[in-house]
């Protein structure tokens, strides 16, 4: 049976740039499970009322209903056994906790100030009014203040990959031989700014880079064929 | 048969704070073998020769001499795998990686500054020639100037320990149910301070410090017995 999920769609329907939903994506294509996307925007609260919450990802899987892309990782580790696993025994799944709070702070809150105002550009044009404002609450300034500078500050968040780079120079994937729901977390945050923005945030010749290149070729080739901006 | 370690030994034979080698005897305590540790100071690379480098932790087990506290780890798990996992699985210790970089770079790295001239007055008193022209030259300033105005940066270290504080909101321990190497990385990082210094990094009200005094309880007090300067 297909799983539905509701997934954040930009200024066109088909850009879907959410670090979180594209966690779940990955998940559901490492399950070899098929999923059938509604395109979602911020406004849409009442679209998601069915959850019980206002954000995506939501998953519908038959009669199930599971928010939150840790808590939908986890359902489908627990519901699907017998497929691939994303965390490869329970210390696996323990550990990647760490991982993904560490995404979630770090990480995202890294990408966030270096690509918001092309953020804003991204999202739906009924959005950007409650995306701008906020945001802007919560920074204390405006998104293209935020961003402005971007390039000076580019070293310092390639600094706080580094955990990143010693894992990727000892094993070719965060999962060790293959990939896991490690990869999928890092990955998610990556596509992120990938989706909205054309300004480069990996250098080239970065390990981060590679494996990147590598995840974009995964399941057919489904990150690398992603609308971008 | 007991398995001989080379232990950092401090200005007293007994002050042992390598967070490295905390490690490495939180492991050992994990899979229930018996250690005898042997003090060794910076100046003894001599006496690590048979492991052909100068770092510890190393360990002698029977024929087996294998250094650095990560392939310790798996060397354990590995000759040992009938003994409590340190791993809990291939995703256990692929993630663990992860783990063990962040706490080398942003743990000790924030670590270090906080208590590095408390650090010099607690190594053996012929090591401290070596130790201070070692760091300053890495500092390119002194010992005391890298520590001073330390209880103004306090608040920016502790919020670089968020990833934990998520983590351990939602399980009681890094391994999950129960302890895994995991938790003996950011122990055996976190025993580096406390048994060279008085100046308490973390907050008694943070949940780092509440999963912290249960690690000092772990395996018949090894770490809550251990001497501080």
């Amino acid at each position: 049976m297909t799983i539905q999920m509701h997934d954040l769609a930009g200024r066109d329907p088909a850009l879907r740039f959410s670090p979180f939903c594209w966690r779940t994506k990955l998940a559901l294509a490492h399950k070899g499970l098929t999923v059938e996307t509604i395109p979602w925007r911020f406004r849409e609260k009442d679209s998601l009322a069915y959850s019980g919450q206002g954000r995506v990802p939501v998953i519908r899987d038959g009669e199930r209903v599971v928010f939150d892309s840790w808590t939908i990782a986890e359902y489908l580790e627990e519901k699907y056994p017998d497929r691939p696993s994303l965390f490869n025994g329970a210390g696996g799944r323990a550990h990647a906790r760490f991982l993904n709070a560490w995404a979630d702070s770090v990480l995202n809150g890294g990408i966030f100030p270096l690509v918001v105002a092309d953020l804003f550009l991204a999202v739906d044009p009924a959005d950007q009014p409650y995306f701008r404002s906020s945001r802007e609450a919560r920074l204390k300034t405006t998104l293209e203040a935020t961003q402005e500078g971007r390039e000076g500050r580019l070293a310092a968040f390639r600094a706080t990959l580094a955990p990143l780079r010693t894992v990727l120079a000892a094993q070719p994937w965060l999962g060790g031989a293959a990939p896991s729901y490690a990869d999928h977390i890092v990955a998610g945050s990556l596509m992120w700014p990938r989706c909205v923005s054309r300004f480069e945030l990996l250098a080239d010749d970065d390990a981060i880079s590679a494996w990147r290149g590598r995840m974009l070729l995964l399941y057919g080739g489904m990150l690398g064929a992603a609308q971008r901006v």
